[in-house]
């Protein structure tokens, strides 16, 4: 085990884009866990829109201020043990933070039971297909035959979104932002149909892709995006909001959509916003039903795995300009086994 | 019977404030029914915030236009029957609109079993009791000991939504427009502590009035005070969207409120817009539990009837500009026995 901890601290916040010259690594002290505490070793860092938002301010955690080490969610594994729930050697998830070593509660760390790659715990099986599939099926309520829009469709979430509305038998419609993207949408993952809204006049392409409008938005952008949908969904519509990454990557945030609260009561329309925690509960059966869909061959994985903690900011700057296809995440190192 | 009937009609839409200048009364012929259809004699025309915002275009109802007769809600009587569904001394609901007859296809008419007097079949019985009942408990959702917040609560809806929320065992703030409506909320109907909108800070006077945070807000106004609501609703909180007065009475509505949906995905808030057509499945189950309420003297019921037709267009505008206590109708004629 090294005695140095590499590092990446965010040195200033960005005022209008994020950029990685804002990062900076460096050797910090390898830390001692405290009673009740673990030393884990990081092997994925998780990399999402949501870590520009914390740059914000405070959402559903703590802000990220300047001078920190970088937040991030991560899988790890347990070198020295202070807890009686975690053993050396044991996998866990928890907010391990841009760094090689990190200390966690045991409270807040959560143990892994791999099944398959281990990536998989941070992509289909982990938080990005939970929140894809929590927030279709139990905020989104879609039934068979309806048509769902879901914005961000080539990220993490939104490709797995689509393909679960298409296991449940609903119209599906993805917003990326390339032509490749959209191809690779309809042709490798079965959605219905695809806008570019780089280069398509969103609204109009979406009365096109939804001849019989829009029942169910999942909806990962927020801002224009948002409003042109909301103009389209259909009586007792349903957008479940799971983020606003149009919003986090910059100092003037767009004015909300027009029309609101009105459009909602004449469309009678539910806009929801969720986490994917609020339903840990339904978790395991959750995780048995997508890794049936994956053994089916009805839900295909994408992971786009960089090698390396010090390419955490570029791949972050890059993931908020919409370079990734599917699940970005930071291999840090390799478990022992 | 007579045979004229005095209809009022708009004359032009209005581009910013309504005024009654803008409607005129005029004799029209008595309509003949055809099959299938109902003429009935208008008893109470209900007057609501939404009968402006038809005049802005389409909502869940085809909109009103210049020229016709001023579209309402109305309980009426049955004249002439050819219909099998209903007979001549039937009291019906349905969109009888401003004046004292109108055709109705039995379809959009509904028989009125009337319990107590027949005005309370236009508020606590009716739409409006159905509005707050369905819209706070299937929408809100109330838990016992939260904190519910009512906007234009000394209104129609707004009472019942307050008073419904205290049998229900919760915490209730109302925000209303003047000293003697928020007096009224609390010394009469048992509110814990109302809001003058018109001379207090919205957003502090909200923080002090819900120490707890805000868990349910119903909302009538949209606009600002929504605004001042969202930043303090808990995580969780659920707005039932009912209405957007604070935007109907003009020629340029305001901007949404600022944050959305970002606001809602960091505190899991639900907004979900309503009408209570959509709950009439369980309406007689809800009218039974209201009757049950004023029986046993926990919900009051205030109307404000006015007294004849021509007294409308000043009506309408004056509960636009929050004239009125409670439910306001007007009563354009008496029953036949």
């Amino acid at each position: 085990m090294s005695d140095v901890n590499r590092q990446i601290v965010i040195k200033e916040l960005p005022s209008e884009k994020l950029d990685p010259s804002l990062f900076e690594m460096r050797d910090g002290d390898l830390p001692e866990p405290g009673e009740g505490e673990i030393l884990v070793r990081t092997l994925f860092l998780s990399l999402d829109a949501a870590n520009r938002a914390w740059m914000q301010g405070k959402t559903y955690k703590s802000p990220v201020l300047a001078g920190e080490v970088m937040h991030g969610y991560s899988i790890s594994q347990v070198v020295t043990s202070n807890s009686e729930k975690f053993a050396v050697g044991d996998v866990v998830e928890g907010q391990g933070n841009w760094q090689e070593y990190a200390i966690l509660p045991e409270r807040q760390a959560g143990k892994v039971v791999a099944r398959g790659p281990l990536s998989h715990q941070m992509s289909i099986l982990g938080v990005t297909g939970l929140t894809a599939y929590f927030g279709l099926l139990n905020v989104g309520e879609p039934k068979e035959g309806e048509t769902i829009v879901v914005s961000a469709a080539a990220g993490a979430v939104g490709n797995v979104v689509g393909q679960i509305g298409k296991i449940k038998g609903c119209r599906v419609v993805g917003i990326a932002g390339s032509d490749e993207k959209c191809k690779w949408l309809t042709d490798e993952l079965g959605f219905d149909a695809a806008i570019n809204y780089k280069s398509e006049n969103v609204f109009q392409a979406l009365k096109e892709a939804c001849p019989d409008g829009i029942d169910v938005y999942f909806d990962n952008v927020g801002g224009e995006i948002l409003g042109n949908v909301l103009r389209q969904m259909n009586l007792h519509g349903r957008i479940a909001c799971c983020g606003a990454v149009s919003q986090y990557d910059t100092g003037q945030p767009d004015p909300s959509p027009a029309g609101l609260p009105g459009i909602l009561v004449v469309n009678r329309i539910k806009m929801q916003g969720f986490i994917v925690m609020d339903f840990y509960a339904e978790k395991r059966k959750a995780c048995d039903e997508i890794a049936q869909w994956v053994e089916e061959g009805k839900l295909k994985i994408k992971e786009d795995i960089i090698d390396g903690l010090e390419n955490a900011p570029a791949a972050l700057v890059g993931l908020l300009h919409g370079e990734n296809y599917g699940k970005r995440m930071i291999k840090v190192s390799d478990p022992t086994s």
